[in-house]
C-alpha cells in the first residue's frame, strides 16, 4: 500500500486542483468543460460563505488527488453532493480515490447527512460497478430521474420574463 | 390571468411549505419520501448558514406554490440547483409554476449563475415536454449522466473506514 494523507483543502491549493479539474474533464472527454479560474476557486471555494468544500490527497507532501463536494438538501433533509473525485493518472489503481471517498461519506456522516450524491457517466462501467458495489444505488434506473441543465441562452432568455 | 405575487419565503411559511411538500411526494409516488419537519425546514433554511432557499406564490395573500432552491458548483462556477417546483392542484395550469420557475431563472442570472439545473423523472412527459420547451438539455440523455445515491447502511458503512 501507498502511504497518504487526506486534509482539507487551503486557499493555496487551488492552482493544483485547477490542474486536477483539467485532468478529470479529459478524462471524462470534455477538455473545454473546466471554466473556473483558480481566482474563481480561490474566491469561491474559501470565502466567508463558501460555496464548495474540497479536501486534498498528498503523497510525499505532493497532492495527487482531491475531492469538491457541498451540502445540497431535499425532503430529506441536508446531505451532501459530491461533484468530483480526482486521482493523477500515475496514482490510480492504489485506493486513493476510495479513500477520498470514504472519507467524504465519513464527514458527511458527522454533519447528520442523510445522503451522499454523485453523477456518474452511464459508459463509465468501471465507476458504475465500484458504486454500486459500495451499496450506491442508480437513481436514474432505479426511480427515473433525468438531469436537465438550462444555461446560455436559454437561462438569460427565462430570466427576461417578467415573473 | 389569475392575480399572484411571488416573494422571497419567510420562517413563518415553513409550515404551508411542509403540505406542499406533501402533495409534491403524493404527486410524484413518493408519499412516503418527506423526512423533513416544520421545524427541520425553519432551522435548515432560515439560520445563519441557510441550506436551501425558496420563494412562495400567494394568490389573495394565501400561499398557493413555492420552489426551493440552492447553489450548487462545478468547473463551470456556480450555478443553481431546483430541488422543488411546486402548485396546490387546484391552481395548476394558470402559469403559476412557470412564474416561479422563471423568477428562480431570474435569480441565478441575477447571482452570475451560468447554470440552472434540475432533475425531472422520466415518465413525466407533461414536465420533460415544457422544461425542453424552454431550452432545457436533458443530460442524462445527451451526455449520459446518471445520478447515484448512498444513504442508509451503505452511507454508514461508507464511513466506518479509517480513511
Amino acid at each position: 500500500m501507498i502511504e497518504y494523507k487526506i486534509r482539507d483543502a487551503k486557499k493555496e491549493d487551488c492552482a493544483v486542483i485547477r490542474e486536477l479539474i483539467q485532468e478529470l474533464a479529459d478524462y471524462e472527454k470534455m477538455p473545454d468543460g473546466p471554466k473556473v479560474s483558480v481566482e474563481d476557486l480561490e474566491k469561491d471555494g474559501f470565502g466567508e460563505f463558501p460555496l464548495f468544500h474540497a479536501i486534498v490527497c498528498e503523497v510525499n507532501d505532493a497532492i495527487v488527488g482531491y475531492s469538491m463536494y457541498f451540502f445540497i438538501y431535499s425532503w430529506a433533509g441536508k446531505a451532501i453532493y459530491i461533484e468530483d473525485i480526482i486521482v493523477r493518472e500515475l496514482y490510480r489503481g492504489k485506493g486513493l480515490g476510495t479513500a477520498l471517498f470514504q472519507k467524504v461519506a465519513k464527514i458527511a456522516v458527522s454533519k447528520s447527512c442523510q445522503r451522499l450524491e454523485l453523477s456518474v457517466l452511464n459508459w463509465n462501467t468501471a465507476s458504475r460497478k465500484f458504486y454500486e458495489s459500495l451499496g450506491g444505488v442508480d437513481l436514474t434506473e432505479s426511480e427515473g430521474w433525468n438531469k436537465y441543465r438550462f444555461s446560455g441562452n436559454a437561462l438569460l432568455d427565462l430570466a427576461k420574463e417578467s415573473a
